[in-house]
């Protein structure tokens, strides 16, 4: 049910992001936008549209909030490949969108990418309530920027070159900025389309995005490449610390099987309407890509 | 009087930029966007106070619209400078952001300055009604993304290696997404916090954006590179059509006069009220760098 509910919601998410860019101006900027949005594990999204259907959120409203922090995840991918940054020719099994093109409107695609998930959150297709739309957007963008998702890239990109092993607590704040933040407003997004509280859902993906990044660094350390349709091993190669290489591979696994526990037991209030939210925990912690 | 509220309104955005990041975690990324920020002539800012001022906003709103639009408009050019757009080794007289840290640094700095301007205006501060927050982001993300700034960058670095001459529409169509858009935005920002009609305002920004480009280009075809503090010849190296190009300096300088003469005809409803505006629209055809 899990996987199904998954295909669903891509697809959902998919005609949606059609939608809004079949309006746009034809041209390879645009092109590039579609091709960053295409494909990918959308578990961002999903989260989305699972914490609106526990909170009763009409499913229009729901998949344009998904779409949002799809374009706005895209965005981050696109730049985190880029030359200057993770320098990585492959994506979702893929050409990355410099390659493809070129890093000048990779760069710009991204920055599209980007303004477009708060022009959807702000339309007001997305929340006949002003003050939720507002209220997306000024959570989006905190999770977004200098505090959130930017703040724990350059974290990440400082510490390949520091000369201080960082520490498991330095390893999981880098964490829960450079992933945690938008899989926390994923989450969080049903319960605020519907003006509902949003606090065990907050902790239910704070658990489930430390867990989903001890689970990236051990396919990072064991996966396959042909599976991931990525470059790995990455982590060793610039000789980062990870909470695999802290850890140990085995203690790693240990922890996040602790740590979707904890994501479960969030999710008690929920009862078994939250199986697919257990599920995508489970999945977090068992993918081998 | 124009000069004295310019830097009036210079200050107060300085100001609020100051406290906005004030608040920030200490990181080399939070420095690189406060002098991003720093500087540059703020006229999107100044557009925002003075639109308010004539449609009666309160200053502490206006403020923080006007500091919006400065940090999207200095996220878009720390991006333009890049290596791989522009490639441009100085801005307002100083190293640019990818000289004085780097490249990586650079493209999260652009990034988190995008992702702090909409925080700004979906934040209750800027307005007590959250429908004019909501329209804020909505239409500033508009004005930035795909059918705007975003689009006009990506078509003129086409235009670069474009074979065909481009003509006079092409070049004008081009303009006023890459400038226009956020130049409409900040004048109609005044109207917009107020809820009221935005369309003289319109009228005026999108002849100021015509009349701002040709001066730009005018100062790229003749001007000091000491005044301007940036390189200049840059559209001529790059063998790149402009409307000076294409209609001779003399003729550019008329156009430019006659786009001044339509945005101060714009703004006749406001009367002497809108001197500051129409000030602003002669600074543009008269500056020098």
């Amino acid at each position: 049910m899990f996987l199904e509910r998954l295909e669903e919601s891509k697809s959902a998410i998919e005609n949606c992001v059609g939608g809004i860019l079949g309006d746009s101006v034809e041209h390879e900027l645009v092109d590039a936008m579609r091709y960053a949005v295409a494909g990918g594990k959308r578990i961002r999204g999903f989260l989305v549209m699972e914490s609106s259907r526990l909170h009763g959120v009409p499913v229009n409203q729901a998949v344009r909030a998904a779409t949002a922090v799809e374009c706005l995840h895209a965005y981050s991918l696109v730049h985190d490949d880029l030359p200057c940054m993770d320098n990585d020719d492959l994506r979702r099994g893929r050409l990355t969108v410099h390659k493809k093109w070129n890093e000048s409107l990779a760069v710009l695609t991204g920055d599209a990418l980007q303004a477009l998930a708060y022009q959807i959150l702000a339309e007001p297709e997305t929340s006949p309530h002003p003050e939720v739309r507002a209220e997306l957007v000024r959570t989006l963008a905190t999770a977004a920027g200098a505090s959130g998702m930017t703040l724990g890239q350059a974290m990440d990109i400082a510490a390949e070159t520091a000369s201080a092993r960082p520490s498991r607590e330095d390893i999981e704040l880098l964490q829960s900025r450079k992933t945690g933040a938008l899989l926390c407003w994923s989450a969080q997004a049903g319960p605020r389309l519907a003006g509902e509280d949003s606090t065990s859902l907050l902790n239910y993906a704070h658990a489930l995005g430390l867990a989903y990044q001890i689970a990236d660094d051990i396919v990072d350390a064991e996966g396959d490449p042909a599976l991931a349709g990525k470059r790995l091993r990455k982590d060793a190669d610039a000789g980062k610390a990870t909470l695999v290489s802290l850890l140990g591979l085995e203690k790693a696994k240990q922890t996040g099987r602790v740590l979707v526990d904890q994501a479960r037991d969030a999710l008690e209030q929920y009862g078994e309407r939250a199986e697919a939210l257990r599920a995508v925990a489970e999945f977090a912690n068992d993918r081998r890509r």
